[in-house]
């Protein structure tokens, strides 16, 4: 197998898999198939929730099933992991410490494409799931780099609640309307950019035909970082 | 593990994958993340050109790479496999008899799609790769239903020829009219419907925002026998 293959905690969501694969193979300069990255997916159906559990809502923990896919792909011959999800990174230590294998972290991948856009300093809105915005995971990152960070008012948290988990999660048309309006909010409200921070949202913002500057979209960063660590890896 | 899981022979093209992955999503009733199939997908970039090996323009022999997936997929728990690409169909029969579990066949899912729309007795163009058009595989499926095979004629199967490897295997923009073109074509000399029968064409196919109904997308067409199967045997 061509070395370093990437594993990829899959199915959290499932089109969010996808779209993190059409992502990664867009950013590879290659001639032919045989360029490409080798990568191993488990697109596991059985990981519960991430927001409900962390929200208290529900009682089933997704770590558990989260490590054994972990040690799964890392057995498979995975030489390190990818999850296009953003909620599941609070649990982001637990599932690093039960591999050898690195697992890339979507967060600081998304923080550091914004210090590097020097957004250091400013201020950015978060469009993420409630379990992303209340576990403050991401925002301690952006903090790091002297970001603060905007969420949307209750009215617009439920508009991005029902457009990943009424809409993209159940395969329904979904509403860029209502997406490009909360982010037109956060904005209007002072956010220097605005951060596409669930993959179920970031499946909407792929399929935008025109895309405004000011987004930063975290499976684009992961994407970017997965295509890059194979070429400075490559065996 | 839920069952059955769904065993992805991929990469052949990655892009080929990806959007089997999310037509197979797509078709899936789910509510919620927790409804999708089980997927592990194989994304392996060591599988010889198909069509160069049957054109005998390499004599580098798919068969023991895609046999290695095959047999991967079923020691990591697959029940059965799918394999999103028609020209590999050449070697279907080598494939199942690794195996013990069943590949689903790609080029009989959409000559049973075709039969179903009552094209029996009639004419059907075929877009596909040089492999598959000369290998004669296909045609021999369909014959089976009472189908004609038209193909493009050199200066088609070339433009179709580019779209496949030039254009979608490179991740370079695609000429739409150009596959259009070669499609109305068929349809003047008489086809009763065209078969997008390559899975880079279905990548095209798939994103025209307007489907022209003559078309059967045998991307498509496996990744419905692939639900339906996952209702029919799930555990």
């Amino acid at each position: 197998m061509n070395k370093p293959t990437l594993g990829i905690i899959g199915g959290v969501g499932p089109m969010a898999t996808a779209y993190f694969m059409e992502l990664v193979i867009d950013k590879t300069p290659a001639k032919a198939d045989q360029d490409n990255l080798p990568m191993i997916v488990f697109n596991d159906p059985q990981i519960p929730d991430r927001t409900d559990f962390i929200l208290g809502r529900s009682d089933k923990n997704p770590v558990p099933e989260m490590v054994k896919v972990a040690r799964w792909l890392e057995r498979a011959g995975a030489d390190y992991i990818a999850i296009p999800c953003n909620t599941a990174h609070f649990f982001y230590d637990e599932i690093c410490a039960a591999v050898r294998i690195p697992v890339l972290n979507i967060m600081r991948e998304t923080t550091a494409l914004l210090a590097g856009a020097g957004v250091s300093g400013g201020t950015v809105g978060l469009m993420a799931t409630e379990g992303t915005v209340h576990s403050g995971v991401f925002q301690s990152y952006l903090a790091e780099d002297d970001i603060s960070v905007m969420v949307p008012d209750a009215d617009d948290q439920a508009i991005v609640t029902s457009l990943i988990y009424d809409q993209v999660k159940q395969n329904k048309p979904y509403d860029v309307d209502a997406f490009l309006a909360v982010a037109s909010r956060l904005r209007d409200r002072g956010a220097d950019a605005v951060i596409v921070g669930c993959t179920e949202l970031s499946v909407i913002y792929q399929d935008l035909r025109e895309k405004p500057d000011y987004f930063v979209d975290s499976l684009d960063a992961l994407a970017q970082r997965c295509v890059d660590y194979y070429f400075e890896h490559r065996a």
